[in-house]
């Protein structure tokens, strides 16, 4: 992927005000971020090494020196083969490029296996979490990631404008997810963002539950959970539907998290505190006595990664602004019965926060 | 999932044995070996703590709870809410259940943020990875998990044989990629085990190119490399086909690799070094000029992982025992050309090894 090469110099400006040596990435939407390359973490080491000063240095297994030096503008890939130990390597470019190095940041996400490797080469470092200076690069989004993040929030709009049209009793939630999956596919979606969950029925009371064999029945509730990506930007969006008849008590759970929606989404906005945000939503749910039922916080950041800083949570202080991009996604989860949730992205803007998702929020009557 | 307690128990020995006081895992494959819990890791604290003596603990965000309890055998579970810091319920917990622990096993894949997370709550505490006891219990298979293997396997043939019927000339690599994933879950997959791998004409002889928009062409040489999951367990299978045509250097360069491919598979089997099988394979390309251009590994095992010990590398002394999985994929990449990688999964038997993928291994020339 073309990067600005401007980020590198900007990490290391980071680097330095916070006198930090080193950072250190491996595969991961940093990576992507700074250098261009991705690829899904990997038990071989595939490092960025960032100095200071000085350029910065790719350590590659060979399989991959193709594609290092096809996909990012740094010229410096050093490779290993896989017959040898890759610590040496490691050791040699440490020595080399942050001799004596002391304070280092690494990935939030970087294995362990990774980090002790790294421990082990430079003993007596400390050792930080590269957040400290990636999120301050990553967490206000530019107009073209916008961009990004809007035509992918687009793909799965239209993907649920499609699957609404589908006859859903009888299907399993894994054809359902598939069904979702291949919709933003023929949309131009890269790749999906997460593994896309279909929780119906009982399910749905499980907020994370991925989809199953179980078969939508009459009458279910159908959380669907499921985002893609787009050069590397997310979507993350959640409707739920009804297979073929709503009760009473679904619509008016609906319609208690729909509003609590709408309040944290008009809440939101520069110089507004992330927990207003929540608290919005919380109270609104609260009000109508299913505040135990909202059993997870409101929000988290989107952009390269499906979840991301800003989180929207009951305790986070941070100031919103102009630039962020997160989730607002209240939900009610009654054990045994069903639940509801409605997800959608907004981005800060000059005054207020824009929905980057526009299908509709009434309760739809599928199948 | 329902897995066998006593595997719990045999962790507890094996950490005893190396005199390691506590093991924490994540979300991972170990957690779900040892625990029947998985989701993909997250940025939530969600632990499982198994101290050398009495019952594991889990600690779990709130929204998993439901899920955790209904899916592991295990009753405790401690809770913690998205408005808390996870780290009180941390210490908490660990000063009850290993008090001084000095000697702490994590995943090999545990998060940076995480690992450090618990050096804070056990200062001085010296961490290692998790591999060190579970590779042991791992890495053979019991004859359940090779059915697992075995069933995950002949999905995978099964779709190879389904997608070479197709017209490949002007797909691309993406859409033929959703076709063998579409093709996989027809068959009963639960999901994708690894992004699926679709590399045609140059992008072949970049080893790890995954699907993009190319469009396949008129005489490409193309790699599928894919696996799905059944019950957690993987299969991964690499074929080379071409679009319509084979020239004489790609048919000869796949013939080598074919004879390559057998060569392991035969000297592979108990007692043998993982590096005897890489050296065959390797062998047989060299003495055919194309050693310089067989540029990874021979192998990698499998499991609920679709790379895990034991690798078969040309430096792995490492003894092959009855029951142990693993892939045999040499590769010859041509850049600016094409690439050829035959992949198998094998499982060593009381002599020799077997193949769980049965599909033919000679050159189809597709649509």
């Amino acid at each position: 992927m073309e990067i600005p090469t401007d980020r590198v110099e900007k990490a290391q400006r980071l680097l330095a005000e916070q006198n930090y040596d080193l950072l250190v990435l491996f595969p991961s939407s940093n990576m992507l971020y700074l250098s261009g390359f991705y690829d899904e973490p990997m038990e071989r080491m595939l490092f960025f090494v960032l100095p200071r000063e000085g350029g910065p240095v790719f350590l590659v297994p060979e399989l991959y020196e193709g594609q290092v030096k096809e996909e990012t503008p740094f010229p410096e890939v050093r490779v290993w083969k896989d017959s040898e130990d890759p610590r040496k390597l490691l050791q040699r470019t440490l020595a080399e490029l942050a001799p004596g190095a002391a304070k280092v940041l690494v990935d939030d996400g970087m294995w362990a296996l990774f980090l002790l490797m790294l421990r082990e080469a430079l003993p007596g470092a400390d050792f930080a979490l590269s957040s400290r200076i990636l999120n301050t690069m990553r967490m206000r989004k530019t107009p073209g990631e916008i961009r990004f993040l809007e035509e992918a929030g687009a793909v799965a709009d239209e993907a649920f404008e499609e699957v609404i049209r589908l006859n859903i009793e009888g299907m399993t939630e894994l054809a359902l997810a598939s069904a979702i999956e291949e919709a933003m596919r023929d949309r131009g979606a890269d790749k999906i963002a997460f593994e896309t969950l279909v929780a119906s029925g009982p399910n749905g009371a499980l907020p994370h539950h991925r989809a199953g064999k179980r078969r939508i029945e009459y009458g279910d509730a159908v959380i669907l959970d499921y985002g893609c990506k787009i050069r590397g930007y997310c979507s993350d969006i959640t409707r739920t539907i009804v297979c073929k008849r709503a009760t009473k008590e679904i619509q008016a759970v609906h319609d208690i998290v729909n509003s609590a929606q709408e309040k944290a989404v008009q809440a939101a906005g520069p110089g507004v505190a992330a927990r207003t945000v929540d608290r919005s939503a919380r109270e609104e749910i609260t009000k109508e006595g299913y505040g135990q039922r909202f059993i997870h916080r409101t929000g988290h950041g989107i952009g390269l990664e499906a979840h991301e800083q800003p989180y929207i949570t009951e305790s986070n202080a941070l100031e919103l602004q102009e630039g962020m991009a997160f989730s607002v996604e209240p939900g009610i989860y009654l054990p045994g019965k069903f639940g509801v949730r409605i997800e959608d992205i907004v981005v800060v803007a000059q005054t207020g926060a824009e929905r980057l998702n526009r299908c509709s929020h009434a309760l739809q009557v599928v199948g």
